[in-house]
């Protein structure tokens, strides 16, 4: 299965999942494994990723614009940030053979502004479909994990941020949002069980890149 | 025809052009006019009108993003600055029976993301209809001259912004477009010659009002 030496076609790998959910903990080892592989691979983000979708990630993630941020604002802000993304990172690198490895991507748009926020599905689908139509993840790890846990990890890293200082309940939707997007898509999503120590996680991953032909 | 003391309902107002138009030598005209006939009045603009909106206009104007914003991250920040708007200022204020002045709206996607930088207007009525299907301007002024004359009143203002140091043709497919925008909708637009001085620019801006009853 591995590629090594075969200079294999790029892949596109987005992680999704709640606060603490321990996406930036496993960034790194998939990148490994990929290059391990033989590709070359650029490690970006969401909200980000770029000069400007950076700024635009500060305006998003300020606490002091708490309350002050429509949320069709919201949406559309994350969406732009995702245009500067996939026209600047995703989309050239891809086209030069450079696998992607993106810490969130749309999912992560339904899962807070949908079923976070309120707004309707549909209305999410629309500005995917307006932006990338075209592009969807080769394989989407969701890291799931009991919302209680993934806000004690994230509360022990640091300040909140705007999106770290809602409610249980608001990431009780967002994980169930989750869960039903790898539901209605169980060809691109991988749920990894996150709520187990690291080395567990990480065989885990590595099975899934393998059946995937990825590594 | 003047409505005051007849506590008039709120009228929504767009002003329209290519740089140096004289909108802005407009707007406080304009205000004063409608105020003198009882309404309440915001005077208002875009891309800004709000703190979130003008820190992205900040972004959209900086020339140090020059060639490296894409068209589709610049279509979307302005429409994400036009949601904040919306939902901040323009939909409360109206509700509320104040009328609304604003210096510029979503005619300026068409014609500046549109006709200028090519995007497919369909693409850009998407998002319209996406954020604000059920609201339009009442009345939009488009203040039009000669590209050339306007590109020299505004650069005898101060140092051009990322939008006024773009080429002639640039601006000339705007002001087509906005000419286009205006034959396409002629009960909501009125095509002001601003290539005129300032005192047969008002009468004319004062003839438009008074013949739609807002004055």
């Amino acid at each position: 299965m591995a590629a090594t030496g075969d200079n294999p076609s790029a892949v596109f790998i987005t992680l999704e999942g709640i606060e603490g959910a321990g996406k930036s903990t496993h960034l790194e080892f998939i990148s490994g494994l990929l290059e391990e592989a033989g590709r070359r691979v650029v490690v970006t983000r969401e909200p980000g990723g770029t000069p400007l979708g950076e700024t635009i990630r500060e305006s998003l993630l300020d606490r002091q614009n708490a309350g002050t941020i429509s949320d069709d604002t919201e949406l559309l802000l994350m969406f732009a940030a995702r245009a500067q993304h996939l026209d600047t990172v995703i989309r050239p690198g891809l086209a030069q053979g450079i696998s992607i490895i993106s810490d969130r991507f749309t999912d992560s748009s339904f899962a807070y502004q949908g079923g976070g926020r309120g707004i309707d599905m549909d209305r999410i689908r629309q500005l995917q479909q307006w932006l990338h139509a075209d592009l969807k993840p080769d394989l989407t790890l969701l890291l799931d994990l009991p919302v209680e846990t993934g806000l004690a990890r994230a509360g022990k890293r640091s300040e909140s941020d705007r999106f770290e200082s809602e409610a249980v309940e608001f990431f009780t939707s967002v994980r169930e949002c989750y869960l039903q997007l790898a539901a209605d898509e169980p060809d691109r999503f991988a749920v990894i069980d996150a709520d187990r120590d690291v080395d567990a996680i990480r065989s885990d991953i590595r099975t899934v890149l393998s059946k995937r032909g990825m590594i």
